[in-house]
């Protein structure tokens, strides 16, 4: 399946990203809509953190209907950690789109992202909704994606054309979010497109399947933020017919590539990171020891900054696996930097740690731990620690 | 209790710390012995890394017996993932200075700290653990302390008097630690040693105690290192007779407050930290409740760089509470920094930020997150995420 990382137009659907001045940055875009030319059968899943923003409870009560028509998200406040205010605010933002659009409120979901503890000003939104509504346009994907960004340094669109019963079908996506990234149900904020002809079930299905190898096998810095929400909308314009089994296969497949190609670029533009890093635990005795033991490697801030470093220091990813409590034997691991064999047999490998800090001054590389202790396997896409991730979040306003 | 944060005299315990050539910087000590008159009742702590340094393994076997003479820690290499080669020049390392001493090798035990995955050379290590013998005295407790030191910027000792059934009993401890400091069980590397007389058994119940509110309440970066090890070591020489209960809780008291001072040292020289910051969950609905929630916020990357920043950041505290697993309601919860209380019912109080940024701008302040749903407490010592954190990591050799 060929991804293309550039915005795409999906029929059905069209967007709008403009400045409504909720950034403090003049002119950034910082609202973006989306809108289905008519009601779609929609699925979400959010962040699973205690607090949650405003638009997170709007969101997960709107989706239990399964159908949704628009998405208005803004960046530069969260509107998390504001209460009732911030519900009231949430929902007055969604109603003045839908009356914009002529479409019926419970069919507009909101999204914020930003600084939390804050509400954004109505006036400032209402204005920019207007101008956001008039700017609609099925090639304004790119528009949406630079209104949802916080610190993130580049939109991220991601896009794959398959057949279905014959007929082409086009499955996109947005994303943001390069800190406060570790999310285990969901991720910052990312919606995903099609003009397949699926039901709300189909869409469920293809973003649980799509989840464990995208959004929820990523890290930045292993905080869960309080305003994550993955949207997949299906507009029907595409006429496919219903799915038989090879269709939904190919349909799930485009999801997950879709969803996948999203999650690896918010990692390679994670806050101040310089590379991405796959790390891959095999050979573990179970799927719940494989990820525990990915996860505390790839959150661990010495390997992070050894990573950073180009510096082969197989003792703290060593340490890492050791304290994640999965089931370890220094005797019986291998572990692999960038392909190149650096530990095994209870012992490093002296010899080849040259050619691994090589392979780790290039911008991609993988990390795999074999344990030799069963078959369960996972994968974890992380990046480095650096100055920059320091010095943008010990910056980044109150 | 008074706390002196420098070298004691301690009777019947000499201490010696040399340069042997096995850190990379000339002159540094890096070779350190304890030697009591006599073998002494001892317990110890160990990393529940599963990856344990060959030092740890043999720490754990001796002193299975509750008896210990010697101490030789080096640093400049910390001898883990070394497989059997290692565990065989740990032993040897302490057959030597078991010889040198004219005592028997099974009441030495070693320590070694530094990069993981190298042996030392036995050869430097022979010459320097002869100078050490001859170096030994009562007043080089300092000295000690600076063999063991890596990335420590300074020396860490604690030590107080009490009395004991009228008599007077010092217990003093040294410890190292800066980085990969997450200690479940146990911490780097700390010493505490007493002349009080004490058994074995009551030299565990203190550490069981001190522990929980010392070395297990602190936090560096959230890596748990393979090296880790406490020793309590009691020669005796005061001559304070069995202890009764008063006597009991005075001297529990005493290993708890040298403990709780060597730990609190560990994190305020942590690896770049330029604050120490107590996090206090109160109000929790149990123990592993306020415990997780109190280490979420430690750990977090985003707290530490705001309080780095001195930035009231109260959102992504509340975001760290939220995602610890524990029970958290955004409309209960009281969040105080520095005594400011800076968010409750549900809402950022803004006009307080001011002042806790001032608070924040102090070198040592408390962050208490009150949770409102039950009784259990916890305190995490942590400090914050600075550029020189990344440095000093990116930058440690291999």
């Amino acid at each position: 399946m060929n991804i293309d990382l550039a915005a795409a137009r999906v029929p059905g659907f069209r967007f709008a990203g403009v400045s409504a001045g909720l950034k403090t940055v003049p002119g950034a875009k910082d609202l973006g809509l989306i809108v289905a030319d008519h009601p779609c059968p929609a699925t979400s899943v959010n962040s699973a953190n205690k607090v949650k923003a405003a638009s997170v409870y709007v969101t997960i009560e709107r989706l239990r209907a399964g159908r949704l028509q628009a998405v208005v998200a803004n960046s530069g406040c969260a509107n998390s950690f504001t209460g009732k205010p911030g519900l009231r605010l949430a929902k007055a933002s969604c109603a003045l789109v839908a009356r914009q659009l002529g479409i019926a409120p419970a069919l507009v979901v909101p999204a914020s992202t930003g600084v939390i503890g804050h509400l954004y000003e109505f006036a400032k939104f209402s204005d920019g909704a207007r101008a956001a509504v008039a700017a609609l346009s099925a090639d304004s994907m790119e528009d949406f994606a630079r209104a949802i960004m916080t610190t993130d340094t580049r939109p991220k669109m991601a896009s794959t054309v398959i057949r279905l019963n014959g007929t082409q079908v086009r499955v996109a996506g947005v994303a943001k979010g390069v800190g406060m990234i570790s999310p285990r149900m969901a991720t910052m904020l990312a919606y995903v497109v099609t003009d397949a002809a699926a039901t709300t079930a189909q869409l469920k299905r293809a973003l649980k399947l799509a989840l464990p190898f995208s959004f929820n096998a990523i890290t930045v810095d292993g905080d869960m933020s309080t305003n994550d929400s993955v949207i997949v909308m299906a507009s029907g314009l595409a006429k496919n017919g219903a799915m038989n089994r090879r269709d939904t296969y190919a349909f799930n497949d485009a999801v997950g590539g879709v969803c996948a190609a999203l999650a690896a670029e918010l990692v390679r533009d994670g806050e101040g990171a310089t590379k991405l890093v796959t790390v891959k635990v095999t050979g573990a005795r179970s799927a719940a020891d494989a990820e525990r033991c990915a996860r505390q490697i790839s959150n661990s801030p010495l390997v992070k900054t050894a990573f950073f470093g180009c510096d082969p220091n197989v003792g703290r990813i060593l340490m890492a696996a050791g304290s994640s409590g999965a089931a370890v034997e220094s005797e019986r691991l291998v572990l692999y930097i960038g392909g190149v064999k650096v530990a095994a047999r209870g012992a490093l490998l002296v010899d080849a740690l040259a050619a691994a800090a090589a392979k780790m001054r290039e911008r991609e590389f993988d990390v795999r731990l074999d344990l030799k202790l069963g078959r369960a396997n996972a994968t974890i896409l992380t990046c480095d620690l650096s100055y920059d991730y320091v010095k943008i979040n010990a910056e980044y306003t109150t």
